[in-house]
């Protein structure tokens, strides 16, 4: 007998299985990576300290981290295939496109042969994703090869700097750590879902993340960053943010970056990415655009209790950082593909593969009428 | 509160959603699509025919299915800077990671603008992805720069004239349309659920295919009849067979083509491909083959009531018609994108994120320890 589907569609508060990486919604700020609290991480670790917590259950010592940091950096140099594929992706492509085209094509040169690899793989596409696209954009928007090594140690550095091709400020650094942290796991959301269902069938990594890949890109999931921007950049001033949010409530327009699936009355990432954008905003002469996101943040606080999640202040502070609004989302991937591949080992340990059933709603049995006789 | 797992891991039994594409397990032989039972359209219809049926809901008239066969035919050539992607993918490259990033490059180059284009893009895959394989088989194996073009007015005898170079057998065309009959569609199998939860974060087509791809390439789904092929192609009678399943069953091997994830007595697809393979074997003057199959069947029935899925007697079927191993699991593909497609516009037209939750069974709550501290 098939299960109904409880809890309404798309499988909402039902268990698809267990993990040990991350709860949600569960105690103290509300999101923690491996028993540890998020607030903890973002405001002393760096992204490849909470990669390796997630992969191996239990934070680096500092033997550990070095080793870990050089391994990460003697990865990314790309392939000249994949450089050429890249050059091939013309400049108005989706840039998330480009990262599922990225992933996938690596994994034609540099196949994953057995899950013995799967830590390889894994580094070879934390230390590659910024690579691959800074390459493709930089080439279809500027013309040039830039090289895919940089003097930067971390990964948050070395994005920032293969994008503006010079070493990152150090509080740009700082930002983009943390932003790598707060994006770097978030239990079953749909697109670490679609890399376990992938990965359940006995799939290869590269199937599994160009899959999370392409789930990540939906607007109701990695996009909302990019649409928060594209709304609050046309603002210039608070009292005029007010004045469209409240037009936008009353056309019940959707305003992307507010509420959440599993929150329900905060998002805990959200003030630790809004005080950088603060600090950004003060360091760069910023204007009116922490403002407005404020005004924004307090109007729809007051008028429909909505909570700010973890994408709305992250438009601004990316917005501060000069990176293009097209490579938030891929930015997203650079960091979430640390949580991916954690659930992708976690359900390599355990694994049944993931076929659920459905609720038939069709036609009933029905005869076939030959070609010949139909209307 | 999150509700537990039921019926076990995989989500097994559980439903996920609603569909009316198709029932598997319910009725009468067992599967339907748009409730037509699989013995009849296996018997009377062209893929094309049921292609429709899964995108619309009825079987077309003779009018309709003309024009269909029209559309797709103008669909098949491939862009030159996808041909130029398949040309820097080596020869040894996994079949499957082939056809994943000629899909995603796809998207790069005839990006979904909107959900209104869904049935354009999906022709186009449908019209393109023999094509995408054959290419790239032939430039890598054979140094040839195929046109992807062909005579043939079926997919099935296109894909057959564009591996081969030559007007397909009518044989070989009619096994292959029953074929990708019976691979088109299966409900809420592990590659389709993979398209629909892509498809749920209103992504677009080309993502939830490349990620439906990458499910299917996975050994526990799509990759058996490649594995049944791998062990039967080494048996050279009915005798030997039996005695090296024997062997293989004391040892507890994994034996790939038999049992079902939902089928509980026999799957429906058996029957039909096993009568073509019979065909095809007399036909080819096949001395063995055929028989070794036929005894698997018997020993493995007779030993562990294990049936033939439809994978099993597929082996011997795409051998007769001198198909290459490897393509076996792509042609797949060109078939379920049938199938992945029309649950991606059946997802798209009742969504809601698939987003379940899951049991932690980690860490307890710890605090942060400086990296100094550590040991």
């Amino acid at each position: 007998m098939v299960q109904k589907a409880l809890g309404g569609a798309g499988l909402r508060g039902q268990s698809a299985g267990e993990t040990k990486l991350c709860t949600v919604g569960q105690s103290g700020s509300g999101l923690t990576y491996c028993g540890y609290d998020i607030s903890e991480l973002a405001e002393q670790a760096t992204f490849e300290e909470v990669a390796y917590l997630l992969f191996h259950g239990e934070l680096p010592n500092r033997d550990q981290l070095a080793a870990y940091h050089d391994t990460l950096h003697n990865l990314r140099e790309l392939p000249d295939a994949l450089k050429a594929v890249l050059e091939l992706i013309p400049a108005d492509a989706h840039p998330m496109d480009v990262m599922r085209t990225g992933v996938s094509m690596l994994g034609n040169l540099e196949t994953e042969a057995s899950f013995a690899e799967q830590q390889q793989h894994t580094d070879r596409l934390l230390a590659t994703l910024p690579g691959i696209i800074c390459y493709w954009y930089r080439f279809s928007h500027d013309g040039v090869r830039i090289s895919t090594q940089s003097s930067a140690k971390s990964i948050a550095g070395h994005f920032l700097e293969l994008l503006h091709g010079q070493p990152a400020d150090p509080l740009h650094e700082q930002v983009m750590q943390c932003s790598l942290i707060l994006y770097a796991e978030h239990e079953f959301n749909a697109s670490t879902f679609t890399g376990r269902v992938i990965a359940s069938t006995l799939s290869d990594i590269h199937s599994a993340v160009s899959g999370a890949i392409g789930a990540l890109r939906g607007p109701l999931h990695g996009g909302a960053n990019e649409a928060a921007m594209a709304m609050i950049e046309n603002w210039t001033s608070a009292e005029q943010a007010e004045t469209e949010i409240m037009a936008m409530l009353a056309r019940k327009d959707k305003i992307m970056g507010f509420g959440h699936a599993i929150y329900r009355t905060s998002d805990p990432r959200n003030a630790l990415i809004k005080a950088w954008s603060k600090k950004l905003s003060e360091a760069t002469g910023d204007q009116h655009l922490y403002a407005v996101s404020e005004r924004v943040e307090a109007v729809m606080w007051r008028e429909k209790e909505l909570f700010c999640n973890a994408d709305f202040f992250h438009a601004s502070a990316y917005h501060f950082m000069n990176i293009p609004t097209p490579l938030f989302t891929p930015i997203f991937v650079c960091s979430r593909v640390s949580g991916w591949a954690a659930h992708i080992m976690e359900q390599r340990a355990n694994n049944r593969i993931i076929r659920p059933s459905a609720d038939y709603t069709g036609s009933e049995p029905r005869s076939y009428i030959p070609l010949e006789q139909r209307d």
